[in-house]
């Protein structure tokens, strides 16, 4: 039952018991009336919402891009697109980078941009193998910098057992960039006989966070130095293809996203809405490291909306649950994994978070764009 | 034997017959000297020669990212990366786009990027079939634009027969950008049991390219309205590879080039260095429109220096040239095809033209950037 249908049954329902509609049931019509429209960008130009990874980004994917290409591959939005060319099925992926400062504890651009296509790779369920690299550069970039990056890319690479293989340069005026950005894209050789994806979700199943969110996020907001905040602090840039690669060897795994943009929210509304289920998650459950919910309050954030890239989101079979988090504490990139909720039937496309406080509050995609540019 | 065993020959025959080197051979053993050395980045920040295709590219991609990723695939520095995946071999490569105006007569930045890693894939001797999109955009970049972008890219995707599967957008602040960018990649399947590469270059051989030089480059300059030059002229974006199958069909193909950034020349220079062999071109018998070499008298610049964007350059048997052409001449986009040159043993390394009054001149990687942002 999709939630269009679930609405109407509840209409339905409350017609037939000549009951009027409950409040609750009013609000939940409402959304899924907006839910139900058509994508369409209403903005005659480009914002930084567009790139922010929540409601307008998808929006804009959506209406533009999806619109454009229409095809299987793409249109099921996942992190990558699974191939088959024949021969043997594979992943191909790509993602632009454009994070403020290039440099930042913890990383840089080159590692980011290394480590964000070997995990979208790795939760696609493939083994990462190849990237390419497209650079452009504005003019008067410092060459020692463009070394810092490339060696930078080079050992990210080395650690994720991947090569650079082709790439391109490009550069532009003064003013008509910011230094550097970089465009990694990946192929991934997909070697085991697992079909992932949100419609393999059963109500049951039990979601997983691989380790405490929001690090890389707020480490950027605080290294461009705009707020006057210190925190021993820095990013989670690192590649989880391992801990993937443990978690599909041990447990029978629905599917996993890398939590980057938009944060872990951001994936518990892709798979609330992409099964069109309800992912049920208790907020005392999701790790967080106290300096970075201090540093979220502070900057008025809430870390759950806020970008990781070295964490994933894993749902597997409810039954398996403790399984899948012993086997990902294996690894230190995973050592904090946890489980952080449930799915279940209903309502539709819901993520709901049982608060600290014993509410429950709808987590729904983040609307504008408090984080830009932070990969 | 390579240029610099050949320089080593020519001194040592000098010694032997007790003759003094000639004024060729010393003029030529400098460039030699010079040649040899090891690649060096003098510049302390990145100009825009960096990003023209010719010598100071050749340098950054050698000294700062063959160096950083150093591994087989990369340092052939080919189109595009020949990658063996256990269950058959596939090239992979990437692009990116910059150019300015996004918009001009023929073409647009979206099938400009779409034809561009086509190209690319056709060359490396494989069937086109995924490309990927990664957008970076300025805030209050028009949506509309954006919309006619993505439609020319889908436009071209459908021409060539391959499928935008996976992409990414980021935005940000305004001028951070030029309105947009875009990174294409592509992978395409080896279904050919062909090989190729410079190495495979003989003397002997000819060289052919596949129609008019210089159409896009001189169209963009024009499209900038910085020249006051009006001419009917319009980019040659296309897509090659059904010309390129076509040839690999009819005849013994060593290697193939699309002459983009850094044209025709930068081509011919990529084959002698590679081959460690001369190729010698007739300046009359490479095909220019003779509105293209007028409009490159007015710019001061030599068309074949000039980017086309569905322009190739094939080295084939040259007992099989004629039938070569006939092959390309059936296709449209390579009616034009002419046979331009052939391999010789030596000088190696050198491009020697002969031009249209008679003389030889060497022609050499180009220095510095006369035509920026024009791909």
């Amino acid at each position: 039952m999709n939630t269009a249908e679930w609405a109407e049954r509840a209409l339905a329902e409350a017609a037939v018991g000549q009951e009027p509609l409950s409040r609750e049931e009013q609000v939940l019509e409402r959304i899924e009336r907006a839910r139900r429209r058509k994508p369409k960008v209403t903005e005659e130009r480009v914002t930084m919402a567009h790139g922010a990874g929540g409601k307008a980004s998808r929006t804009l994917i959506q209406a533009v891009f999806v619109d454009a290409f229409a095809n299987p591959a793409l249109q099921r939005l996942d992190d990558g697109a699974t191939l088959d060319l024949g021969t043997g099925r594979l992943v191909f992926t790509t993602d632009a980078y454009v994070v403020s400062p290039l440099f930042f504890p913890g990383g840089d651009i080159g590692d980011l941009a290394v480590n964000g296509t070997v995990n979208d790779l790795a939760v696609c369920g493939a083994r990462p193998m190849y990237l390419s690299a497209g650079f452009v550069l504005e003019e008067g970039f410092p060459v020692a910098d463009l070394r810092r990056i490339t060696a930078s890319m080079a050992a990210a690479a080395e650690r994720a057992g991947v090569r650079v293989v082709t790439g391109d340069t490009k550069v532009v005026q003064r003013g008509k960039a910011d230094g550097c950005y970089v465009t990694t894209s990946g192929i991934g050789a997909l070697e085991r006989p697992v079909t992932l994806g949100e419609s393999r979700v059963r109500p049951g199943d039990a979601v997983i966070v691989s380790g405490p969110v929001g690090e890389h996020g707020v480490t950027v907001m605080i290294a461009r130095g705009e707020l006057d905040i210190e925190a021993d602090l820095t990013s989670d840039t690192a590649p989880v293809h391992e801990a993937v690669a443990a978690l599909l060897d041990a447990v029978p795994v629905r599917m996993m996203r890398d939590a980057t943009r938009g944060g872990v929210a951001t994936i518990l509304n892709e798979i609330a809405v992409g099964a069109g289920l309800a992912v049920t998650a208790g907020e005392r459950a999701i790790p967080v490291r106290p300096v970075v919910s201090g540093a979220c309050e502070l900057l008025g954030l809430d870390p759950l909306y806020v970008a990781c890239e070295g964490r994933f989101v894993a749902v597997v079979d409810g039954d398996h649950a403790a399984a899948a988090v012993r086997a990902l504490r294996r690894h230190p990139v995973s050592e904090g994994a946890a489980v952080v909720g449930t799915v279940e039937a209903g309502p539709p496309g819901m993520v709901l978070l049982k608060t600290a406080s014993g509410g429950t509050r709808i987590v729904d995609l983040l609307v504008g764009d408090p984080l830009p540019r932070i990969c």
